[in-house]
Formats: structure tokens, C-alpha cells, sequence
């Protein structure tokens, strides 16, 4: 969606306000060509509360903002140590580690200024309070923040299906539900439809995952923009180890049809985030 | 204060719903004997207003959460390279590296979580709402981690004294602004309160980083927590070396004459608001 690379490349201050370098390599990070998954999920559920279109930018933008920090921060040589993100090098080969840890610092920031600087026009000001609550609590301890370190402390050691399904549930599934909450908190929408939502949410975010773990299996690096194989070289566990390639394909088709029952329960046409969760199992990057 | 302390040890979530070993590092850098003089100036500021204390509660903890995690990045490796903060071992040197870098993402996010969870009782949603904005402005690019980015660059550099404020400005000086103006919304005070309590802080946000020089050469390993002389030692631009020592104290004093003259504009009893001034340039750590 041109829409959403047009509003993320506005973002930014000018940088003669600040350090320029910093500010650069907040853009570097943020314009990388990502698939913006969680702002079109963000824009999918509020279409279908007719949500207000410029609320929509603002949320799609934050949650950006929030996904591209925790990426700067999980290449960092202490963290996962990847030269390469979608081809490009990663903030701290392209700048430095100061700088990378610096960009994540500002745009986790930046998600939370975003969001805050004028009221919303389609919905009230306490939903938009419970917006900004709901992307906080999606990223901090008890979610995106929680389960990296779920994460590190899993690698080089064997854990159940159970436990590698928290691991995820926090580490990317908080986040993607959030999108999810927050474009339906954006048009209105009530406790019933929320829940149904963040079932649909569930269902993709492990979904997503377990297709990350195939696409290392199965991907070509030259697609995925990142070396093929590269969680078996961390001694990661991922759902093809404990499942099998087949039983994690099987895993990632049932995920699928959980997420599209659930949007039954929507009384609005779903059609497009039914594509989404078809898409999720299809991509080879 | 006591208040401060109990509010900051009940912050953290229980730590069997996500990483434990997160969660204590955590409270490691949180509750770790720090001058809490951020949240005093919320309260401070607040109570001039009369603003409601569990309101003033949340944005206590709130301000001191980003506090605390731009201690834990700028303390690591790639930043500061620091070993020993307050006398005890710095966040990646009593956990690891990976563990401080989450730390530092997980206390920011947690300072925006605290002061979205629920509606304020002593003010509106809209002013609520402005004081989330106003964290998030004094922490980002146009605040605390544009700050530092500039910090970093300014060394090894010589730099004006003009450029030298521009740093702390952004470094230190636009979070303690933000105690005081998040405080007076509290309490719903006025523009013009706001703007008069917005002089004081600029005023003491200074002479904070001038006296904060001045121990970095005059003061004393033990008492400071850290090796004196590490600024020089880092080659980092200060008052004293731009000012001379003497030009730098009458510089701290006229910046609190400044910051106490600004108080004069406000119709209540300012008198701890001054003594705060007065000990920003008293203080031996």
C-alpha cells in the first residue's frame, strides 16, 4: 500500500532538530521495504467499522514503528547478530551499535508520540487511550519484550510444543494482535466483535510463525532476504523440529481455517483479512 | 520517599507470566537506589495544583521507567561502556548484554502501559492524553534519545557552548520538563503556569548537567557511585572545560536564581520547588 510507505516516510522530524545521523538511520530502519503486515492488518479491521481513515494512518504507523524498533534490536550482535535484513545490511552494520541501539530507543518512542499528538476523529478519547494501552501492553513484558527473552532463553535448549507456543504468542502474536484490536477500537467496535477478532489474530500470529519456521526450512535465501537455514544454525527450536515438516504445514492449515471461522461471527464483509491469513501460509518470504 | 520506592517495587508483573530472568534485571535497574528526582518534581509540581496523588502515582513511575532505561542503554558497551552505576554493577554486567538491551525496551514500554492502564481521577481524558504525549515528545528524537545521539557525536569534537546546552537540552533538560509539565496537567493548571513552570525546569534542567560536570572533577569516587573524572577520561566537552571551574559554579548559580525567579509567577506555595533548586547545585553525588 503506497499509502502506508508515504506515511511512514512523513514521519520523522526534520532532522536539523536533532542529530542527523540518528535521524537517517531511524529511516533507514523504518523504510526497508517490510511487508507492513501489521499496519494492513490495522487498516483491514477498521475498514470494516468504518473506521476514521486519518486515525487509521496514525495507528498503522505507530505499530510500524513498534515492529521495525524490535527488529533493529534483535539484529544486534548481543541479540540475534544478523548482517542482513530483507537484503539490506542491519542498522548497526549499516551505521553502528550505538546508533542501531539508539534508532530502536526513538522509534519505540516515535509509536507512542504518533498516537498521542491530537485527538482522534472517528472514535472517543478513551478509546483512543485504550489504543495507545493496547500497543504498551502488546509490546512490553508481558508481550513482544516478554517473549524475545522467552526466546533467547529457549535457544541451545529443548522445550515443548507448549512452551514454544508462548514463546511466539508473545514474541510476535501480541503484536499482531494488537493491530487487530486497536483498527477495531478505532471504528467502535464492541466486546463480541473484538473477541472474535483476536481470535482471528491468534490464529494468524502462530499461523505466520509456524510459516517463518517453514520458509527456514524450505525458503531460498535469495527471497527471504536473509540466510536460508539460519534458525538450525542458532540451535533454535521451531515448529518443523518438534512437528516435522509436514505436521508443521498441517499445523499452519488448521491455524488458517481457526482464524477464518472466527470471522463468521463478523457481521461485515471479512473477505480481505480471510486473504490475509491465506496469504500468511502462501508467502515465501 | 518511601511512596516512590513501594510504587516503583509494585510495578513489574508477576514474573512466572513472562521471562523471570527479564523481569528481575528489571527490577535490578529500576529499584536501584536512584535520587528519584524525577518524580519528586512530579509530585512537587502536582501538589501545587492539587492534583489527585494516584494520578501522580502512575506518572512517578512512569517518568522514572524512562529514566531508568536510558541509564541501562547508555550504560552499555556500545554507548558508555560503564561497569558500575550507583556503586553497584551496571544492568549488562550483572546480567548480559542481550538481557539490558530488553530491559531498557521493556521499561520504556512499561512507563506508557502505567499511564494508559486507566482513567485518571483528578483530570480530564484530553489532558491524560497530553501527558502520555508529553513523555513520549521529551524521550525521543526531538528529546532524551536525540540527546544522547548528540552527545555521542559532540565527543572527541570540539563543540560551542551554544551546542554543548543544545545536548543537555535534549538529554536531560526535556524529561525533567516533562515531570514538571506532566505534574501541572495533573493538576490542570493553566498555560501560563505551565509555561512559568516550563522556565523553572529548563533553568534547573541545566544546572543539574553543570553541577553534574563540576563532580565529574571536584567530587568523589565513592560518594558519586562512579570513577570521577570519567568525563575527562571519555573526552567529553563539559561546563568546567568550556568555563573554567569557577565560571562553571557561577554559571549553576545563576541558572537556579533564574529557575527560582520563574516561580515567582505562580500563586502558591513554591518554597520545595526552590529547595529542589537549591540542592541541584548543593549536591556531592
Amino acid at each position: 500500500m503506497p499509502r502506508i510507505e508515504e506515511n511512514l516516510n512523513a514521519l520523522t522530524p526534520a532532522s536539523h532538530h536533532t542529530d542527523e545521523k540518528l535521524v537517517a538511520a531511524c529511516r533507514y530502519s523504518l523504510l526497508n521495504g517490510g511487508k507492513r503486515l501489521r499496519p494492513i492488518l490495522v487498516y483491514l479491521t477498521g475498514e470494516l467499522f468504518n473506521a476514521d481513515n486519518a486515525d487509521l494512518d496514525l495507528i498503522a504507523c505507530a505499530i510500524e514503528c513498534v515492529h521495525s524498533y524490535s527488529l533493529v534490536h534483535d539484529d544486534l550482535p548481543a541479540m540475534d547478530d544478523d548482517e542482513l535484513r530483507r537484503g539490506r545490511p542491519t542498522c548497526h552494520i549499516a551505521y553502528d551499535e550505538a546508533t542501531a541501539i539508539l534508532v530502536g530507543d526513538a522509534l519505540q518512542c516515535l509509536a507512542f508520540e504518533t498516537i498521542t499528538e491530537s485527538q482522534f476523529n472517528g472514535t472517543t478519547v478513551n478509546n483512543q487511550l485504550k489504543i495507545v494501552n493496547t500497543l504498551a501492553n502488546a509490546s512490553g513484558l508481558l508481550g513482544m519484550c516478554g517473549g524475545q527473552a522467552l526466546d533467547i532463553a529457549a535457544t541451545d535448549s529443548v522445550i515443548t510444543l507448549t512452551q514454544l507456543e508462548q514463546v511466539h504468542k508473545l514474541k510476535t502474536g501480541a503484536l499482531l494482535k494488537s493491530a487487530i484490536k486497536m483498527g477495531a477500537l478505532a471504528g467502535n467496535a464492541n466486546e463480541l466483535e473484538i473477541a472474535a477478532l483476536a481470535r482471528y489474530a491468534e490464529a494468524i500470529g502462530l499461523a505466520f510463525q509456524v510459516q517463518d519456521d517453514i520458509l527456514d526450512v524450505e525458503g531460498d535465501t535469495h527471497t527471504l532476504g536473509k540466510p536460508q537455514g539460519s534458525d538450525i544454525e542458532a540451535n533454535k527450536a521451531t515448529y518443523p523440529a518438534l512437528l516435522g515438516i509436514e505436521g508443521a504445514k498441517d499445523k499452519a492449515r488448521n491455524l488458517v481455517n481457526q482464524a477464518i471461522n472466527a470471522l463468521s461471527e463478523i457481521d461485515a464483509d471479512t473477505g480481505r483479512l480471510k486473504a490475509i491469513a491465506e496469504y500468511i501460509i502462501a508467502r515465501d518470504h
